[in-house]
């Protein structure tokens, strides 16, 4: 397969995976990426798991268009200086020169909100949280599969609110739902806090969000929730009538996820071989790999493999490979690639003894199991590389986060190994500016947990009382 | 409400159910409409269960870039002919004007095929079947909620086969599928067909087609399938090499299926009431009501609300209004406008008679059923109107088909009440453009059980041998 290993180089490596994989491809669109079905299962794992909670939390899908007149764009100042630079505009349409340009939706509360003034007049109305899963373009000149492209794939939700109380709880409950899907399905840790003034989303009163730590030492903004406070409820005037007949702005939440959070999958797990994919986002969770030896002897072993497969899937989202033009090598270097979570080999002792070779990608360890015992083994053994691979991803956080009082110090981490960086930082942008321009870290979030306490800030050494992560970003 | 009885004006009763029950809104964006969660959900229900089909088929979902440089476009003659009136183009990105513009994908063909160029390489690649869920865009003037939109949404499946034969196989075989899913989900009887060579897609060689008569007389396309032979494999260089090593172009199909079938939902089964949604689309299908009167009573009619609510949604997506703040009577107004296919009612008495009241939106008709025999009772009701809803589309198309021998009486029914009219044509392109100029009638398809025949040309007399079916389009 020739591929680069991850620990002698990781970004030559994750290019060569993710187009060896079969995960995405380069398109002739300059900064767009096409994603193949191997990587799009992932995304459909992620869809499905995350629009349930979704909807239990009483969040309905919809669709908005997705041309903004520019006119919408501009109405919240803030919003319209950190997008413009990214647009693509369009300016003809059908055969004619367009009156007013359509930009083509980097997000979309402006063509959302302008809806909700119609839709809102009374707090009978609210909340109101609806939220789409699409596509965004923000217009890139370099690539990088999944984690930069300009054209990308996301849900983002938007919700108004009576109170800034509701609108605030929303925020926080959302954050939580990226957490726990980031925990206990993409089996990645990271950091939730809340971003600094420059680092907010362009337009919110108030960001938080979940920032993961990569190989290579750089950090993902995994998933964000913003508070909007009523910096978008009032150019677009959603306003309502509340229980009292006064007439108020609406408090508003907007928060997003998207195909990025691939890439930081495919980053944290994968290893020398290959991809390793979680069990819960794994278009197969399992794959049955018959020996076949183009015999009589292998009528039995596909039959045995049928009915393993019809036992497991039962269940589990389970492959059998009886392919007879790909060798046996061949396969299972293909799976290892693949980063299937389990493979079960069979063949013809595997028949004599009853058994069942049962392999992991995680660890590259393999066990002989009975076949009447195997359905409650691969039960255990699924939910132990889940676990596994989260337990992994926390130790790797752990011990790249650096608790640092020296400024020369935080630059000698940031010119070598790089990761979590924890520092006093006194809250000025200037400071904020000049790490950044010193050492390429950025402030990543106030931990949610962080206590107050007394210290010195990192650069101007002016006394501060909280310390925040630092790192440089994705 | 004041909803224009649709008995009364097809299309005005169209426009206003549409946003009375929240379906869709107009958006500022000329041509795009808004689809709103009650809408939306529609497309959710056709999207769960087309999808499975999908996958049981062997094709897999994948994502390919919303930008298509205009050079590709103009690769296939006819299919440049086709779309370059309709296409939106993105001339400015990141602040810069483009060396090439980039078309808005009005289809994904030429973009897909590009990729599958670099994809194939054998026999073993083969068959490809790919499908995406995504927004295209073909410049409209006038919007039409649901059935003319600039944007829509769709699922548009490219696949790629070693011979013909095979690939006709499964633009047959998506067809059936299309018809399953019109007949047992949608309840609409329609007439499966082939496209005429002016109405067919614009770069295939043969276009199957699924004909619904609509409401007004006026005929919807709702689903078509492609056998596009070898036209786009040539230019876009997908090539393979056979079984015996001889290099050959694939043979190729794509087929797609719109939002624009919920206009025909909507059009064909709903009421001077308001929409009346077939039980496998609706987001609701059962909504219980409880008649509350703000005293202490409410508690244990709420209670066995809850309790039937629990029961019924094991299986069935139900609803429970306990609202306090709209009065009983406008509730039922609304499940009616909004054509939830039964409402269960409870009041005092039906807590006195242990049964509750159920009422089915398709009828107008309500039954006393014990509370006991619900379960048993709404299974076989909701299969019930499913069924009849599909009955009474196919009798209504029966009614409004007719076997036209004279161009007198085509010229004739078309200026009155339209519907499909079978006759002989000649298939001569000139007679069908006549008979357009001078009817609005156009070739809807050649029905797949057409018998051969003879007969004379409705139009030249000439001798012909085949019935089309012939309607106004919408």
């Amino acid at each position: 397969m020739n591929l680069t290993p991850k620990s002698k180089n990781v970004s030559k490596w994750y290019n060569e995976v993710i187009l060896k994989a079969e995960l995405a491809d380069y398109s002739p669109v300059k900064g767009c990426m096409v994603i193949r079905p191997d990587g799009y299962s992932i995304w459909e794992n992620v869809q499905r798991i995350f629009d349930a909670e979704i909807k239990k939390a009483g969040v309905r899908n919809a669709y908005f268009p997705i041309f903004i007149p520019m006119s919408f764009l501009e109405k919240e100042k803030e919003h319209a200086k950190g997008f413009s630079p990214e647009l693509a505009v369009v300016t003809k349409g059908g055969g004619e020169d367009l009156a007013e340009p359509l930009a083509v939706r980097p997000t979309s509360e402006t063509i959302m909100y302008h809806q909700f003034s119609k839709w809102i007049q009374s707090y009978r109305d609210l909340p109101m949280k609806i939220n789409q899963w699409n596509n965004v373009v923000r217009w890139e000149k370099r690539t990088y599969l999944f984690m930069r492209t300009t054209e990308f794939l996301w849900q983002e939700a938007h919700t108004a609110h009576a109170t800034h109380k509701e609108a605030v709880e929303e925020a926080e409950r959302a954050l939580k739902s990226y957490i726990d899907l980031y925990k206990n399905h993409f089996a990645i840790y990271g950091i939730a806090g809340i971003k600094s003034k420059s680092e907010k989303f362009a337009g919110a009163e108030k960001t938080y969000t979940y920032e993961v730590l990569l190989p290579g030492g750089k950090a993902l903004q995994a998933g964000t929730t913003h508070d909007l406070g009523q910096n978008f409820s009032k150019p677009f005037e959603v306003n309502f009538t509340d229980k009292n007949g006064k007439l108020d702005y609406v408090w508003q939440t907007s928060w997003g996820l998207s195909t990025r959070s691939i890439g930081g999958l495919i980053l944290t797990h994968g290893d020398d071989n290959g991809l390793v994919i979680p069990p819960d986002l794994a278009y197969l969770q399992i794959v049955i790999v018959p020996v076949l030896s183009k015999s009589k002897e292998d009528t039995e072993l596909i039959s045995k493999s049928w009915e393993i497969k019809a036992n497991l899937e039962k269940i589990y989202r389970v492959g059998l490979d009886e392919r007879q033009e790909h060798t046996y090598g061949w396969k299972l270097n293909e799976l290892e690639l693949k980063g299937i979570p389990v493979r079960i080999e069979l063949g013809k002792k595997e028949i004599e003894e009853q058994s069942a070779t049962v392999y992991r990608r995680d660890l590259g360890t393999k066990e002989k199991v009975k076949f009447n015992n195997l359905e409650k083994y691969i039960e255990i053994l699924l939910k132990d590389i889940q676990d596994g691979l989260f337990e992994k991803s926390r130790e790797f956080t752990k011990a790249n986060t650096h608790r640092v009082g020296a400024y020369d110090q935080f630059k000698e981490i940031m010119r070598t190994s790089r990761g979590f960086i924890e520092a006093f930082w006194c809250e000025s942008e200037d400071c904020e500016m000049k790490i950044k321009e010193e050492t390429k870290a950025t402030t990543r979030c106030l931990p949610l947990d962080a206590k107050t306490e007394k210290g010195k800030c990192i650069y101007c050494g002016k006394e501060s009382s909280r310390r925040w992560v630092f790192a440089q970003a994705y």
